[in-house]
Order: structure tokens, then sequence, then C-alpha cells
């Protein structure tokens, strides 16, 4: 009956239900108008991402759109402790170019948003490290990550689908190595309202808002106290 | 590919996605396994539930669960403010008796978690009136709400569905007024909290728990550092 949009990405989609969350807070925007649906794999890269992606996205109804948000893991250095996640800035232009080909081919009607890896504090990653960190440095490097994210701009912008700068959305907050991240890479709560806020105002781009989408069925402020009934003739 | 749980009623459900809110929560809880489905209607009772619940779920697919959480604006007093929304205690098990024969007919292996409406804390519910109120007087009383969570268990034994006694496991909380309730009726983050617990317990007894349930696609810590591609073969 609603229409949907699908969240596909890594960790940093995969929790994007915990506390003030940004999935969570999509839901909470499009309540009565879209099923917002978690497809988040923590630790996947781009290449893992296209080995599933058929699997993922199953289904025949075209949904509104798709969030594609990979890139934090692709940028793991080849030579650190997360290694096994890395993927080279040119492979991973070329598989979110076949993420956005795949997607399309399958609903060419579906609004595509890439964002992009967010900045990441070197000094916090230290302390969280994913497996064990023999180097004592950390895993992935900020520039490094903006590198990532100049690529998924440059995707967007060749593909003609919609982006969000998450790299230096941050990074124009002062602090935002802890306003905005929790442990260097994932989001803090404001980091997640940023995200939130890009992602309704890309859709808005488009068109597909709050204000415009059909909402399910009749609301309590337009249902008349003196004969509620009357509201849900015919339905 | 993933099973559903549908979550349906009224305000307390259709608010479950913001800050800590009970469904988020469950989203996140299953943020592998299965899709939570947001279907909450604010301000409805058990009539108008039975007026629209076709058009709710039109789905041929059984949901592994629905959660029917109504009975807040049932036990609106038919002599206060907002008695256009009040529905006979008497009618209102009839209606969720309707409600699970509806959803067996159409689900037989579906689990249905029939969930009590809240207690109230009547001083606070005059802060909130949701219309305007010249009596003066709260619109609902936690009494009456007390009723209606008595019969919603009813149901629940007489239909051997799964039941949550939200009534009385909110006021065995010491200072349970502002503890669970944002507003002497909707859910604090206390309040979500009880409520996502609940459900979960409730499903666990179906044997519907994280730890049964298939995983979709492999988890990062099941991939092998070494030879990751592994994991991918045959997906």
């Amino acid at each position: 009956m609603r229409p949907k949009i699908y969240l596909f990405g890594d960790s940093i989609t995969e929790m994007s239900f915990e506390d003030g969350g940004w999935g969570a807070s999509l839901v909470n925007h499009f309540n009565r108008t879209v099923d917002v649906v978690l497809r988040g794999y923590s630790g996947y890269n781009t290449r893992w991402a296209l080995k599933v992606i058929e699997k993922v996205f199953d289904e025949e109804t075209a949904p509104l759109a798709v969030t594609v948000f990979f890139g934090a893991n692709d940028a793991c250095l080849p030579d650190r402790c997360s290694a096994f996640q890395h993927v080279p800035v040119d492979e991973y232009k070329l598989n979110l170019h076949s993420i956005v080909s795949f997607l399309k081919g399958r609903w060419p009607t579906t609004q595509i948003v890439l964002i992009s890896p967010p900045p990441i504090d070197e000094p916090t990653r230290l302390l969280y490290p994913f497996i064990e960190n023999k180097l004592g440095l950390p895993e992935r490097t900020n520039e490094v990550a903006g590198n990532y994210a100049k690529a998924s701009l440059a995707v967007a912008a060749e593909c003609g689908v919609l982006a969000v700068d998450l790299w230096t959305r941050m990074q124009q907050l002062p602090g935002w190595q802890t306003a905005c991240l929790s442990d260097g890479l994932h989001l803090s709560k404001t980091g997640n309202e940023i995200v939130f806020e890009e992602v309704v105002e890309a859709l808005k781009k488009k068109g597909l808002s709050v204000e415009t989408l059909p909402v399910d069925l009749p609301v309590i402020n337009e249902i008349d106290p003196n004969d509620p009934l009357k509201s849900f003739e015919g339905i």
C-alpha cells in the first residue's frame, strides 16, 4: 500500500535505528506516508555489496528511493589492521557505478541518493580497533576518506543521481570530531541528525516529501468529532 | 526476503520511532533478521481500526507477528472532551476479537501480540487536552483504562494469543506517572523500553528471537579476513 525507501549501506546504515538514529528519524518523519526498509550490513564495502545486491533488492515494485551509503570500509588503508575491508578508490568508483546501474536498470523511476563516507577522527579510531591493531596506527585517515567522498560525489554527478557530501558537511561544524562522530567513524546524535536532514532535503529536491506524498488513511485532525465514521466511508 | 513484524495501533504505535521509541528499538534489535513495519494511526480506536483493517493488511505473505495496541482511545470517557474517540468496553472486547479473527483468518501462522493500554496519569492529562477541555476534568482516568486493559487480557486468553499487560507492568515502577509516561498517556524513554522488552519477551515465547531467526547475509564477524570473498560464494 505504501511506497518504500530502502537504506542500503554498511554499519552506519545498520546502526541507524539506535537512539536518535537517522533511519529511525526517517521512519518517524514519513510515519504515515512511506515504509523505510533497513538494509544495512556492518563491515561491508562496495565489492561485497555488489556480491549481494541482487539478493538484497529482489522486489518487483519500484521503491520511491534508495540511499546508497558505502565507502567508510572501502577507505580502510591497505597496509593497516582493517586492510581486508579495503577497496581501491578506482574500484570503489566503478563499484558505485555498478550499484547505480543495477538500481536504475531494475527500477528506472527510483531516486538514488549516494551518501559519501563521513570524515574520520584518527586519534579516536585508535581507541576502537575492529581487529588487533599491532601497528598502533589508525586503520582509516580523514584525508583518504575524503578521496572516497570525492569519488562518491563524482559518481553521483556522472550518473545524475542525488548526492550527500557528508565528509564536507560534517567538517563545517566546529569540533566535528566529537560533535558528529561517536568513535571517530560512526555517528553521534548530531551526526545522525545531519544525515537525516540531508536525506530529507535531497528527496525534497525530487518532490518526495511529507507535504506531497499521499497519507495512509484519515488523519485524526481531519476526522469530524461530530461524525467520525464519515471519514471511513468507502475505505 | 526477510519476514515482517507489523506494529498496528494508535498514536503510541505511530510515535514509536521518536527518540528511544519501542518501534525503532525493535528494528535495531532485529536489524538483520526482520522488517518491522509501522502501521500506527494516531487517535484511532478499535471501531475505526476495524474500518481500515483490510486496507492496512492487504499483503499475501504472512508476517511473523503483528502487535495490536489499541485501547487508550477507546477508554476516553463518554462524557468528557475526547468523547468522540470513546468505545464502550464491551464493544472494545468484541472489536479486539474481530481484529484477532481477521488476522488469524488471513494468516493462520502469524503470532498476534495484544498490548493493553498503558496506565493514565490524570493530573498530567489536564495539561495536554487534544481538544478544548471545557469541563476541566481529565478525558481519561486510570481506573477506566484498567478496565480496558483487563478486557484486552481477557481477549488474548480467549483467543490464545500473546498478551502484554502494560497497565499493570508500568504501575509496578515507583513514580510510574512520570517514569513511564511523558504526558500522562504517551510513553517516556523508560515506558518505551518497557514496551520493547515486553514485545521481545512475548515473541521469544513463540521461538521468534534474534537467536533463532535466520540472519540476512554474511555477518562481518564470520567473514574470514584472509579470504573475505569466500563468504559470498553462491549468494
